[in-house]
């Protein structure tokens, strides 16, 4: 059985620092998005979806509302609340799940279709605008819940619903002749599909997967023959993105660098990685990874971030990165998680890790308020509350979190990634197995379970704990994070010298029950630089501890941060405050203030380089940010 | 009679810096643009200015081409000639001018009505739409340019027309019951009724103009209310701006910010200096200063460019002055020197000319391509050419200049600007001759006639000499400009010793046929550094000689701008290069780069400070950026 036919990967998470944030899911998140759901949160816009439903099963009547993705939204909570049941088993949310499940399975038509948009508004129009009205984005949805709620529950029903409608969709879509030779204007059925194929074992729906991939961006192109038959307008005509919002503006074993609508990009690469990595194609391999350079080692932010501007929530140009008109969606940040787990399946190699790593303790926690009420959708370095308001090219960022959004697809998406956090946590290849996320839990592994310990990310020290005799031959392979430049590794309380090999430190040695590894990965605090070609970093010095980014805040540090500067002699004070933020490590470090002293008010002047007065830096996680109140925030501060 | 009852300031212009420009006005701007309005330049969009006019006439049959004001083309136009003509009499273009004004004046209505849009419409519709539909703009225009032609040529007829036009338009808007009580979307009117005054003397002209300027953003707001009627939508309801884009979000007498359209604000504050003066309101003047104020000590870059956003090419809020993403509209910056010679008109101090001369030596003129042919609508202080065409919220800055454009109203703003310069030089107050700007020629004011010698603004050197015996009891005030900090003044040789009061060296004696005044302006290169809440400039310095600020451009320093420093210790070695970019002054100083070496190819790495070489940075005047081909640009430079 393939990878994908794992029911999921067996790991059980209790971690200090992930409990929290995990705890806000079950509390906070799936309550509050299903009163969401059923147009019961009192001062928001309802949502229809669930009502969509019902009026597609004919048994309500009224009109199609919300956005034309709206039925998504009932996907990603059903698969939040799938992965939740697994370590928060929780009977009555069950019923409420299956019962939407059964909402969900009443609209599908005799020929298994299933999207409300079209059922209500008219079927003659289905399949005919794949690129813009995301049919085959909510069919991914819907095949990537299915697939979840079957694999934690074992019940079948919303997976059949599925399976139907993938058929339904195969139908219509394909290679063969009288088919329509299209492709999702918005992937995420790609990676669905290579899950689905993972329990199904069905073939058809790893070349259904397949056939997607490899559509996309051939000529004549598919889209524009669509726009002209439905006489569109393409929105995208006068941007410097045209298809390449869409991933669509070659092949994708072609494509070079990482363009366009990020999150679309992200979802895209993922699902790339899953068929080559089923294929075992070594040219769709080497396109996933030409795909992950030009994202990660040109187009990334220091958080994790992806996508450099608003203009369709889109990548830009090599080394384009500016910190206060970022777009760096959460969802892309999720996005590039999801891609590097699946390069980390491609290969085990610590750079995956490594960037993984950087946004789920970054770019992706910060789209949530620390209570799980509010939520960014774009996740800035640089704010200044007043640009946000009165610069109409800073307008979507946010001085503070949302509560909710039109387009709710961050905080369904940050749910459903922390209620499957165990996904990340460790993987297997060869004989070896690889740790590559340090989180408290059980790793259960063939042949190889492990009981780990650690206070990660606040502390370097991670202690692991053989349970059971091992099976024979087994490798332990341990991360060594790229931030990390000295480390040590005992076992049973001896020293143990091992090599490490692409970012992983790996143990041969019969493994014994009760037997300790101890892990310490040295974590102080350090400056970090971006690379001389990124304009907006140029000197500019961020505060990494760990996987950890810090930024400083108003509320800390008063406003006009551009005028404060730090030394990087500076040793910083690493301090753990269990009552700050839901209990943080902060820094202090010495740093300067430029002033107005001397200044006389004028606009410009002949003057000497300004006065400084030495001042106390505190800095925060980024990931906590905006949780006192507006004010300003900066990742880089000048050197 | 009124100061607007002069022909004109009595100045002629031969001055080395400024023929260059204005010879581009006779020889390319003029010619161009009258083959431009005439559909005649083969590569262009049509103009369908002049044939709006015969259509409108019944003279060719046709629907209306080009935008809502495209007849005010013909007007700015008429304008520039005009001035063209007083110091480069033309017989055959003043012919081809008288033409141009009889196709205008065959348009008019018999009730005076003359836009060709709505004649051509419909006129029922005339007077609806006072917010977008420019009528009273294209108007203020046709006053403008009917006042400078009877002021040159001495020729009535097109003055005539623009009286029964501004009859006609006061017919219909006025306080009066049954009138309409509205005002322009976009100002200039109220600056051409003074104009207009100052010819005729007719109080209604002074009357109107004084209307607009305080009927505007009286509450109920007439353009609220004029939606409502035509059903319009309201196209920055959402935005930051709303009505302050039209600066009608309160009276103007209230209003304490440069806001909105930067255009329009810096042309209805030219129309309130110029209503305050002649009205002597002291609460209008206080007004003017309070937006005076606000525009240039907190809301101007150092090149005189003023408008920080694209969105509504609008100011935005105190000190946010974006170098990269700045619009700094040509015609920003030309209204911004209307404004200062208006407040100089209001009051004698040196601050109105010191932004009138960083206007003009710098952001006026960099609209210009140096052969005359090309315009920047634009002026940005940072270009990456890259970012301008990879990032949709740079794409309204253009790395080099166009050729000409569908909103064309920076080439001709500039033409009619540079056409009558000798307006800036000097005014007249209280028996006392103040000399403005330092340009080569001759000022003939009210008994003193002076002639200038100067190779201003590459020497600090300014000749004066008395020709004739001056009236008994006239003073003559020199500025001292605000960027000089050393100076000397000798008359006939002896120095001598004089107060400075406001800016203006002030020499109260008798002048003689022949005195001879000696000005010596000391002019080093100076380190100009952004008060301290500029976030955009801080950490940076900018490079400016005598009224000229200085950039790096890529032809002569590479790319990666953002990697140079230089050291404030600094000493320029100034250079006049007579070969380069129409010969300018050159600056060359020592600077340190930025290198890659030793970063090993990382986006993000814990690192010392980058390594850096020493480089001999060559600074060329602003204003000639973009003359050599597309390259980075930068004016604020890492310190």
């Amino acid at each position: 059985m393939n990878h994908y036919g794992k029911p999921l990967t067996d790991v059980t998470l209790n971690d200090r620092f992930w409990n929290r944030f995990r705890e806000t899911v079950v509390r906070e998140g799936i309550p509050y998005q299903w009163k969401a759901l059923n147009d019961a949160v009192e001062d928001a816009e309802p949502s229809h979806c669930l009502r969509n439903f019902r009026v597609a099963a004919g048994k309500e009547s009224g009109t199609f509302g919300g956005f034309v993705f709206q039925d998504s939204d009932i996907y990603k909570w059903l698969e939040g609340v799938a992965f939740s049941l697994r370590w928060h088993p929780d009977a009555q949310l069950e019923a409420i799940a299956d019962e939407a499940i059964e909402t969900v399975a009443a609209a599908q038509q005799a020929d298994g279709y299933l999207d409300t948009y079209y059922i209500i508004n008219g079927l003659d129009r289905r399949f005919t605008n794949l690129k813009d009205n995301h049919e085959l984005y909510v069919a991914g949805h819907m095949v990537e819940a299915a697939v979840a709620y079957f694999q934690v529950t074992g019940k079948r029903r919303l997976l059949d619903v599925a399976i139907r409608y993938v058929d339904c969709i195969a139908s219509a879509i394909g290679p063969e002749e009288g088919k329509l030779h299209g492709y999702p204007g918005h992937p995420v059925i790609e990676m669905a599909l290579m899950r689905l194929y993972g329990v199904t074992g069905d073939e058809k729906h790893l070349r259904l997967a397949k056939y997607f991939v490899d559509e996309r961006g051939q000529s004549p192109l598919y889209f524009e023959a669509e726009d002209a038959r439905n006489g569109n307008h393409f929105y995208w005509k006068n941007s410097p993105l045209r298809y390449r919002y869409y991933q669509a503006q070659q092949p994708v074993r072609e494509q070079k660098d990482a363009e366009g609508h990020a999150v679309r990009a992200m979802y895209l690469y993922s699902g790339m990685a899953d068929v080559a990595r089923e294929t075992d194609d070594a040219e769709l391999i080497r396109a996933c990874k030409t795909l992950w350079e030009s994202a990660t080692r040109r187009r990334m932010y220091v958080t994790g971030a992806v996508g450099s501007s608003e203009h369709g929530e889109a990548f830009t140009f090599d080394y384009d990165l500016p910190n206060d008109t970022v777009y760096g969606e959460t969802c892309a940040s999720i996005g590039l998680a999801f891609f590097a787990r699946r390069m980390l399946l491609l290969e085990p190699k610590g750079e995956y890790a490594d960037v993984m790593e950087r946004a789920l303790y970054n770019g992706i926690l910060s789209g949530m308020q620390l209570d799980g009420k509010r939520f960014f959708y774009v996740n800035p370095l640089e704010v200044v509350p007043e640009a946000c308001e009165m610069d109409a090219h800073k307008r979507h960022v946010k001085p503070e979190r949302q509560k909710w959004f039109g387009c709710a697809c961050c905080p369904p998406n940050l749910i459903r990634t922390l209620a499957s956090l165990e996904e990340y946590v460790a993987t297997e290849a060869a004989g070896t197995v690889y740790v590559n996320l340090y989180a408290g839990g059980e790793i259960r592994a063939e042949g190889l379970t492990l009981k780990v310990e650690t206070n990660y990310p606040w502390e370097g020290d991670v202690k692991l704990t053989v349970l059971g005799d091992a099976a024979e031959g087994k490798k332990l392979a341990l991360r060594i994070p790229g931030w990390c430049r000295e480390w040590s590794l005992a076992v049973n309380d001896e020293a143990a010298e091992v090599e490490v090999k692409d970012g992983y430190a790996v143990i041969d040695r019969p493994w014994r029950d009760g037997d300790g590894i101890a892990l310490a990965l040295s974590m102080p605090a350090r400056w970090v630089r971006a690379n001389p070609r990124v304009r907006e970093d140029a000197g500019k010095v961020a505060l990494q501890r760990g996987p950890v980014v810090y930024c400083l805040e108003e509320a800390d540090n008063g406003s006009a941060l551009h005028n404060v500067r730090v030394g990087c002699a500076a040793e910083a004070e690493i301090c753990w405050e269990p009552d700050t933020l839901g209990g943080v490590v902060t820094l202090t470090t010495d740093g300067l203030r430029e002033t107005e002293d001397g200044w006389d008010g004028a606009l410009y002047d002949f003057a000497d380089a300004p006065d400084t007065r030495p001042v106390k830096l505190r800095w925060i996680p980024y990931y906590a940010w905006a949780n006192r109140g507006v004010g300003e925030m900066r990742v880089w501060v000048r050197n």
